[in-house]
């Protein structure tokens, strides 16, 4: 069994949008038992990632580490014809993911209990962004 | 056919863990000739990662250079109830892999002759950790 | 379906070669319609990475911020008997991937507009680098 759906989330600037129970439903929608959920970014300036999903403070750090590892503005990117947060945004892209793969088990997502998948919005303004989830197995 | 099974971890603080011939065998187990096998961390603390598996000085390298890419007990953490190495346990985490997919070959990972897939423990205490090993394939 | 081929990448030096092209091929030969594409790289001083596929300016951004990243050199590595460019080659390897994932639908990637899959040289030579490519689905 294939079942493939596109899941749209509205972001509001930058930050992380949890889409666990989003991708669980999609799961529960696929009737797969025993095989494996793959999420899939069509962008190049957000991105995936799958974190501790209790703490805000943990979300908060995550964001100003990144935010240090590849800042916005710096003076060493010439691509900025998209703006000064666009570079950096496909730098934070690089080095998190555009996939997850996750296996499916007895029907459920065989995350970790403080796991949660969410989409990392790089970008300063709202988006629209697409993900495609395919969900396959028995 | 889709073969499951959980693998124990025990780590003794960080470092990395050869996990490598412990997936050969679920595969070997799983009797898939053509396919692939996922392995998948159910942890925000510690990550997976395809490496270098010859020179031990390779390793030492990694960990001292992710030790300066997000440091223990940084000040600028928040996010520090859990101890002063969890917040960059999660930034480490953040960066290397949850899930690596490798594809199977005449019942064969086809993996690198240089390549080790290793458990990268981030904390500073002894842990158990599990996988999600699926394989599926003909 | 499984569906597997080896694609060999000349490289000339450190850079992005992009390949979407040659995996799209695959999926074609493959005949699937709905399903997955994994592109796995057999090494561990090259990696995989989904970017902007338009602007060579971002392209060019990314290679230097890499090597500020992980400068080629840096006295801190003990890892220097294949050469200075050689650790610095597995540390953007552990933060890039060393597989992608990506859903066929209609037979096609599902890769977003301006994404293009690339596989990144980081070392300074020229190399021939192993590329599996396993396309499964209906």
């Amino acid at each position: 069994m294939h079942h493939q759906e596109e899941l749209r989330v509205a972001t509001a600037g930058r930050g992380l949008i949890d889409v666990t129970d989003a991708v669980r439903e999609i799961v529960a929608r696929s009737r797969v038992r025993t095989g494996l959920a793959v999420v899939y970014c069509q962008h190049t300036s957000a991105s995936l990632l799958i974190q501790e999903n209790a703490d805000p403070s943990a979300a908060r750090d995550l964001l100003d580490w990144f935010e240090r590892l590849a800042p916005t503005g710096d003076l060493s990117y010439t691509h900025t014809a998209e703006g000064r947060d666009d570079m950096p945004a496909h730098l934070r892209s690089a080095v998190t993911r555009t996939s997850e793969t996750i296996p499916v088990w007895n029907g459920e997502l065989c995350t970790g209990r403080w796991q949660g998948l969410f989409l990392f919005e790089h970008r300063e303004a709202a988006h629209t962004r697409v993900l495609v989830v395919h969900v396959h197995g028995d």
